[in-house]
């Protein structure tokens, strides 16, 4: 059994990291009771500020022993409850573990500390003239919070997702020792591939204190370009046309009109006009900017072809500031609109996004929920917001729960999953649990043992610490 | 502990899949008691004809209830000794599983039972505009062999390896309990990635009864170019270069002037003509001819800055069919000079090639034994043959064990790893347990128990069984 902190358990580690980097009790922030999924909330009992390797075995070693539990902590950006302390116990926050160690420009790799900030690494490597080439939506989120839930973001079309750029992690395991997972090479089929086990355990099996990312050679040539079609279903037929058609898109968005109208009410400032109630929103990038720009035409004739009412390059500085600063908007645009929100991160095969989009103007129906949603028209990502809207907490916790169950349902029904890049941290376990049924969980469960026997690291997270029954 | 087979467990193991497809004891072939790796032998004590998921999962209920070992087989093309029966027991032949269930164009997914060969895989979705982009030199195994070794090929510079195109896998746990793992999305942050553990595991975890893959569009141009070098490290010097350019080669092969005279007499044929003692051997895909040809001149140019001595595209009939069927004749070529031969598979950082090639010349001279080797000049994968050349049993044994340990000490300490697509199987275990320690090997235990508690599932593999003290 896992138990509380004691007076000695409080000197123990704040004599490991020193006692201006250990927080105890109240003069604990509030921020470390949540992450960005605000309904989510628990206190540690102490706050660790890590600067090593060393000092994370030290912590975890002493945790272990004395079956506290330890959570790890980035930027605290998730939106699922990962990063947060269920169980109380030690809060380790590895943001100062933020140094980036080396760039290897021979072997296109960049070696980094968990604590660097996603647009930290951008602009190292970019400087660099190579491209780290996930990037998920929160730049301020921390690389080691990107690998722990494996973080998409808009160019996994062309590009894949975090995982597809971590060849090796350095990890604190729950007992204290430092192992080295992987290799610094691209290929590798040498025993089971733990890295790849630790992509996505969104720290329950170790605690990442180092990773070497793969790079590629800066992109000479980015541009976007902007179809308008008269409906959303429209618009997603002509996805998985663009998808086979060879110009090899960076990122495929789809917007709705009233996503934008909020954004715009948001921002005060106009979006560029386009046709129709939906657009996709297209990136290419390469070598060569007149190939790039070849590509982009023959996918512009493409989507004029599968009905796009207009298309048009954003290639001033003003339209690109003016789309991608609205893109980067829709978020806070729909949470201002709601008051409150929730959000569900599902993902479904490209070609069956219509479908599930239609399902959710039921769900909105039958829950009595707004709903909006945005997202990742290449991969069949779709972040959906149902919206409060002032209704009383009880009606809207009723209501959310309906509609989350229906969310997830319909989801895989129609062949897709939970989430497809926030993860599954401490919100989305029963929905998991209804994707994958009690037999994988329970596998899940046996997996987390073998790593962390007596259940200190991130307890109560992507596998329940018992089974719940539904 | 597991046991031998009785006559009670041939009839219940006859009756699951119907006396045609059973056989048992003196009545199986040889074939069957080893893979291409000759030197790992034992027979299994019967040989089971799986023709469904179903039978595959009677198989193993009745296997693990009995404590039966079962080994998964394809066509048993491996090198490491992976798909044999070192503990005796059942062989559970998958090859009749061979059907291509479906191929979802929208999705550009492909669904595929594992006794489907690659060549016939590649051709299947070739035929309908598609690629699936691993290409494994070795064309007739099969595509469950290639997900349980995590099989890379030459095109891994650009598309990368088996891994990254298996988006689902349905499995028949040791138990008997079939799950699907993964799903038919590009995307998916859902719990621990077991697919991901199962990709590479060697049949060890699961019996693979099913593989959803993903695709891309068909390039529609594929030209090949070689480049001659006066020495081997000029010719590696360039590659980071090329790679770091943006050229986007497919694959970068080397090939010695000595790997090229073997294969010219074995093949009774001339290799093109190029100058120097090494050439980089290049290919470039896309969807448009004239940049594809374009990328190629620029690489053709930036090869003649880094030192080639010439450069020519590979773009006649004739020349294609020369230079490729003697890429694809290297092995048998080497094996044929040397009587018998065995192999590594060591995977080093791109640029540490010509030091690790360096060290091959002295691993030679300490141990005696002539080296030859060719491969993914791109990736750092280089596959080195120990020639037998004639030596006596116990001496080419002797030398042979002291060439591998150095072998692997010197790819460890470049930062490499002792396998970059063969896998681990039963030759190499003692290999990675020198490379990753007894930590690593312990925690890989631990989860293969957490699959198969009775260690049915290929034993002795990867991991050993039980701990052997170095």
């Amino acid at each position: 059994m896992k138990r509380r902190l004691t007076e000695e358990d409080r000197t123990a580690l704040a004599a490991i990291v020193g006692p201006e980097r250990a927080l105890f009790g109240a003069s604990i922030s509030e921020d470390y009771a949540h992450d960005e999924m605000e309904r989510v909330r628990s206190f540690p009992e102490a706050l660790l500020r890590a600067n090593s390797a060393e000092e994370v075995a030290k912590i975890l070693a002493y945790c272990n022993a004395e079956r506290i539990p330890v959570v790890p902590r980035g930027a605290g950006t998730g939106l699922v409850g990962g990063a947060v302390a269920v169980q109380g116990g030690v809060m380790l926050d590895l943001t100062s573990m933020n140094r980036i160690r080396a760039l290897d420009a021979e072997n296109m790799t960049v070696t980094v500390e968990p604590g660097v900030l996603l647009m930290e690494l951008a602009a190292y490597v970019e400087a660099r003239g190579f491209l780290y080439p996930p990037d998920p939506g929160e730049k301020t989120a921390t690389i080691g919070g990107n690998i722990s839930t494996n973080a998409g973001g808009m160019r996994a079309v062309k590009y894949g997702v975090t995982r597809d750029y971590v060849l090796s992690l350095t990890v604190v395991l729950a007992d204290g020792t430092i192992e080295t997972f992987g290799a610094q090479t691209v290929k590798n089929s040498s025993g089971y591939s733990i890295k790849d086990l630790l992509v996505g355990s969104e720290g329950t099996l170790g605690v990442i204190v180092s990773a070497t990312l793969r790079l590629i050679p800066k992109p000479q040539a980015c541009i976007s370009m902007l179809a308008g079609f008269a409906s959303f279903s429209d618009a997603i037929a002509a996805v998985p046309k663009l998808i086979g058609s060879g110009t090899e898109p960076t990122a495929v968005e789809f917007l709705t009109r009233r996503v934008i109208e909020l954004t715009e009410e948001y921002l005060g400032r106009p979006f560029p006009r386009f046709e129709g109630d939906a657009a996709l929103l297209f990136t290419f990038d390469g070598s060569e900017e007149a190939e790039v720009e070849k590509r982009m035409e023959r996918a512009a004739e493409l989507c004029l072809k599968e009905g796009a009412i207009d298309c048009y390059f954003v290639d001033t500085d003003e339209r690109t500031d003016a789309v991608w600063k609205a893109r980067g908007a829709f978020l806070e645009a729909i949470k201002a609109s709601a008051g409150q929100m929730d959000e569900g991160d599902v993902v479904v095969p490209r070609a069956e996004i219509t479908a599930f989009v239609e399902r959710l103007a039921a769900i909105s129906a039958e829950s009595g929920l707004r709903v909006e949603y945005f997202g990742h028209a290449g991969d069949g990502n779709l972040h959906v917001y149902f919206c409060r809207d002032g209704l009383a907490e009880s009606e809207w916790d009723a209501r959310l729960s309906r509609a989350f169950d229906a969310l997830y349902a319909h989801a895989a029904e129609l062949g897709g999953t939970v989430s497809g890049e926030h993860g599954i941290g401490y919100a989305k376990q029963q929905a998991l649990r209804a994707r994958i049924g009690a037999g994988q969980m329970a596998l899940m469960r046996r997996i987390k043992q073998a790593f962390d026997p007596n259940g200190i690291l991130n307890p109560d997270k992507i596998c329940y610490e018992t089974e719940v029954l539904p």
